[in-house]
């Protein structure tokens, strides 16, 4: 069960790549954690509001600009402390020991050391990648600062991690496909299709840029915010990591996650800038002891960061996964948000880190707790109606599948890769009263509290 | 082989719901409606032009308006004949003998015996629909005479052809499910789920009523017209058969159509009203022999109202059943049209009968010729990724399943029954060089003209 697992090297804390021994999967990243404790404040004015299915989170828009200037050098020594975060939760599920308490790394690398470190950093880095990042590993060390360059750093890491654990439980192997856009940036597709585990499993990273419209840009961002371009044009920076897990036995789940950042630069420089993002969970049957492990990972990884943003994201996700014509909704859900650019950038990058962190301890603890239950034709029926919905909501309402199936240039195949290998729609098909199946659909159709 | 199938009582003919013997299925309506050679003309103004991914017929939206009450007496007499061409297409096909050339029928009936046929005629037609007519069968006798009785009549008894055709052939029985809309209407959805051919089948009738708004009812006209109501408010009344079929064997195509009616009355009182509709096809392999047979009875059809209506439907189809984000059609096609308002009521509803007469006849000759026909697991499996599409298509882009989707108290089950049974979306799938599925791709990449 060895595998190799990358820890990542940051400002505050020194680890190399290292082999760890994967263990029992249960652990998460909380131990390591607890010492991390940002000063998130709930700004004055932030507030929910609802427009159409989904509710967002609104703060004053111009909050995270001003702030980035402000905290840089402390937004890296918080963005270090995630790092750890992020790759502790990798080494907390496939490893009970060889890991560092974080305090005691702080004390061990001075500052000095920390940015030489960092420079070598990138490289070792993206040894542990699945292939090599999207921008060239050059221009990557020579941003090493800059948000962007983080952001794909983590990506990377994100994609590297959970299909790692997915091979391993899998046996397969992820087939690798890197992609360039022809406009600017490109991606890379990790795909294993009718594995013994998983139908089909995807795990993409993209990495996009170019020039947008004004126009573009107000429907870029979900609030609609009007940004000024130089000429009308303003240059942009998209980038994410996203996955859609589609199991055979119909007793594991089917995941989702999807971590992602957006920036663009107005006409005086100023970069507006925000992220987005949420892991949720489809199972085909109710299971309350899988829900309450998957929902509490991600209350203990969002407690961290805000006592709000647990009830909050939740309570988005499963207003966002929502099959309206249906009347029910996609999954048990997870989180769920987009739009964030406070209390700081640093603070939610750092948020951002904890959530990716917690796929693999999120979601691999239930896949092989169920590997070995036995199922009837009856039970892969019902999954394959369920998957039917799953296409019905990926195909009709997600806002990602829709903006790039209308974008030129977009990489259809990353796109729909998150479709099941296979699903069924039967006419008229209801659930026996009292059936394990409509006990599933009476949590769809009135979405339940997990933890 | 014996059905019972219904002939149509109508003012140039008389006839009574009769038992005809069931034959070999390639004869088609075609020698029986010789006769019927309506006068269309194309209007001055009439013309093509292109919106989005669709090509619409653009007529003097009022042309319609004032042509129906100066033709009412011809009007009702070119339906009728007409209404022997929708009977003749179903009998044509299943048998060859008990026909009636239309001209010696029309010779036997005098003008005054002629209306009270009509009247017993909607009882007597009723008895060979799948279930009673939406519509109270005391309310069509008492409006026979209007277009949406005579449309909800041709909509029924389509149904009922195609429905009794598929039954007999697959040896299984379509489950009849009648509905009511709380804000108007209903409809009676016919499915047949994994028969011995067909892995889904259905044919749907629905006739909804009631008022939209100024915006609904632009928004409805697929040319955007703008309506007044009275306080803002319009009565409207649509309905329509549709029906998909999608069968097991891989050698026989899928078939789709659809024809509907719409009425608008605005503030004066005065109606606006259009047809709409088109049959296509959707094949897993490429059949030049039967292509040529499905577009040639489509082409003959159209031809006897306007030698343009062919090839302007044909363009039409193909670039309306186009999955953009794939750069390929939905299939092989066949004809398309919205908006029909030309050159008249009488005559617009007499090509609409002539389609619809056409159904059978198109596709029940395809399925009876690869009924038999062997097939192999990679043949399936093709014919499983080409389901893929035909739900991305119906999903992403199909207008009605949209408008469907979006629109209160619709009948979800109805609406998404065109979905296949099962489908499959392989990641990268792409036919080898020179394969049958190859070739396929290269006719869907580049649509033909099969006549």
């Amino acid at each position: 069960m060895a595998t190799i697992v990358f820890c990542t090297v940051n400002k505050t804390a020194r680890s190399t790549a290292t082999r760890c021994s994967s263990a029992s999967g249960r652990e998460t990243l909380r131990q390591f954690s607890s010492a991390h404790s940002p000063s998130a404040t709930w700004l004055p004015g932030a507030r929910w509001f609802s427009r159409g299915t989904g509710v967002r989170f609104m703060s004053h828009g111009t909050a995270g600009r001003a702030a980035a200037g402000r905290i840089r050098r402390g937004a890296l020594a918080l963005g270090g402390a995630a790092a750890v975060t992020a790759a502790a939760a990798v080494a907390g599920l496939l490893a009970n020991a060889n890991h560092f308490p974080r305090a005691h790394m702080a004390t061990r690398v001075s500052p000095a050391a920390e940015d030489r470190e960092q420079e070598g950093d990138i490289v070792e880095r993206c040894r542990g990648f699945m292939c090599p990042p999207v921008t060239d590993i050059n221009v990557l060390q020579g941003s090493k600062e800059e948000m962007r360059t983080r952001m794909e750093m983590l990506i990377m890491e994100t994609q590297a991690e959970f299909c790692r654990a997915l091979q391993e439980v899998d046996g397969g192997t992820f087939k690798v496909d890197r992609w360039d856009r022809k406009e600017g940036g490109g991606g890379i597709s990790c795909v294993m299709q009718d594995g013994k585990v998983f139908e089909k499993a995807g795990v993409n990273v993209s990495v996009v840029f170019g020039h947008l419209t004004e126009e573009a840009a107000k429907q870029m961002r979900s609030r609609g915010k009007v940004l000024k371009g130089k000429d009308g044009k303003l240059p942009f920076c998209a980038m994410g990591v996203s996955s859609v897990i589609h199991p055979k036995n119909p007793h594991i789940p089917t995941v989702h996650f999807n971590y992602r950042y957006f920036e663009i630069e107005e006409e005086d420089g100023a970069k507006q800038w925000w992220f987005g993002g949420g892991t949720d969970l489809t199972p085909v049957y109710v299971n309350k002891e899988d829900a309450f492990q998957f929902h509490n990972t991600l209350k203990e990884a969002c407690d961290k960061h805000h006592s709000q943003y647990y009830p909050d994201f939740k309570k988005w996700c499963d207003r966002y996964f929502y099959i309206r014509h249906r009347g029910e909704t996609r999954g048990i859900g997870g989180i769920f948000f987009d739009d964030l650019d406070s209390p700081s950038q640093e603070e939610a990058f750092s948020f951002v880190k904890s959530c990716a962190g917690t796929v693999v301890p999120c979601y691999l603890p239930i896949v092989y707790k169920h590997l070995n239950d036995s199922f009837t034709d009856e039970e892969k029926d019902w999954q394959q109606v369920r998957r039917g919905r799953y296409v019905e909501f990926n195909l009709v309402y997600d806002r990602g599948v829709k903006f790039g199936l209308a974008t030129p240039g977009s990489r259809i195949e990353s796109i729909l890769m998150s479709l099941p290998l296979t699903a069924r729609w039967e006419y008229m098909h209801e659930p026996a009263k009292g059936s394990l199946e409509a006990e599933m659909l009476e949590v769809l159709r009135n979405p339940k509290e997990w933890v």
